[in-house]
């Protein structure tokens, strides 16, 4: 039994994944009208009003909440001896609060993989295929609860991958927070532009790629941004410096 | 008649497209074997092995070289009174030139299309569909021979836009060429990072669509980067702007 914590687009695709890969999947979402929904479209086996019943026996919980909500639900957790993971776009603040419980068995997650909907509406149950799923284990962790996260990713169709939180938090600055801001900026830049924004309907596939990410929700992107503020800096930093390199010369 | 001067990705995308749009197009290209394969493909009815040879008795030229060579092609054609467009990324430069002859009648233009691949393997019939093609008539051009330009352009499966050239090109900055060099920073700028650069095969969809532009053939965005210096530097520090104002502020 695995009890999934938030149903909107990840948790949301997880309890459609696994319940297809045959798992007897509990939801929770504070929202009741997505509860009804998880369960009217079979994501989950039941969805019962407070999380603390949807923990009931379960032997993964998922949380799957905005990544500042998932420390508190960790916190919340505390004291049962539950196996918990999370889906969180950046490890280090949660994992450093886990190092602090005794009563929790704790393993960092991030599945890398979305679309730039949001809700349990945008979910689908192949959202992981093929995807990397980082796993941050900590120094307490057992053998068998990284086991058994593993198995957790591979059977929502993903390819588990290890990290250390501060390693993974480094990488996915490049790899996702970085490309995220740049998507905002370069739209941004593009519709303030008096010409370019006249004619945003005649960009090329290339702009639209570029800006996809630039739909996503922005309010879940602040909570990761501030959380691995340091390493997106540096990212920032780098990539400035990139773009210099590349800058076509002055005209003589 | 349609003479296609150029069958790389663009031009032989176009001689398919207009091919299978029951159009005669007669292909030219520096390089015979690409000649004999666009034969081969019955992309072109024929392909003669001098430009001049394929462009007699053609309605519509249409340079599909690098836009550097085009300019050239264009010189060479002055004279024999050809109705000549181009498919330029940049429209600046050819436009400048055209307006200095007068032996040609040229409309410049753009298909606002591609893919990261290249040379007349990587075409496709299908490129140009629903996509945008920019036209740029000059102060001279008569309206038959815009009509016809956008004709060609429909019959490719577009929707014909007209621009003033620096207008295209003010646009253009934004929508594609500033892309092109983000693509090609966010890339490199990861590749450099001692962590980002060992994780990039964990990177998710949105890294990788941000990114797919910096597969492009370096050489030819050299001619379109150049050939626009000015509106690609204002875009730069436009974006440079853009990306100051989202930063996520400095810890306390």
């Amino acid at each position: 039994v695995v009890a999934v914590a938030g149903l909107g687009l990840i948790g949301g695709s997880l309890a459609r994944a696994l319940t297809r890969a045959g798992w007897r999947v509990v939801g929770f979402d504070a929202d009741g009208a997505v509860r009804r929904r998880a369960r009217r479209a079979r994501a989950v086996a039941e969805a019962p009003p407070s999380l603390e019943r949807a923990v009931e026996g379960a032997d993964v919980v998922v949380l799957a909440a905005p990544p500042a909500a998932n420390v508190r639900l960790l916190r919340r957790l505390d004291g049962r001896g539950l196996l918990v993971t999370d889906v969180g776009s950046v490890k280090g603040p949660i994992c450093r609060v886990a190092a602090t419980l005794r009563g929790v068995r704790f393993v960092g997650g991030h599945p890398v993989a979305g679309n730039e909907g949001r809700g349990f509406a945008a979910g689908d149950a192949s959202l992981f295929s093929g995807r990397a799923w980082v796993l941050t284990p900590g120094a307490r962790t057992a053998p068998r609860d990284l086991a058994a996260v593993a198995r957790l990713a591979r059977a929502a169709g993903a390819r588990p991958v290890l990290m250390r939180p501060a390693e993974h938090d480094r990488a996915l600055a490049y790899l996702s927070h970085l490309p995220q801001l740049v998507a905002w900026a370069l739209l941004d830049a593009a519709r303030r532009d008096a010409v370019a924004g006249r004619h945003l309907a005649a960009a090329g596939p290339g702009f639209r790629d570029m800006t996809r990410l630039a739909h996503s929700p922005p309010a879940l992107w602040r909570d990761v941004l501030a959380g691995n503020a340091a390493p997106v800096r540096r990212a920032l930093r780098a990539f400035a410096r990139a773009l210099r390199r590349l800058q076509p010369p002055a005209p003589p």
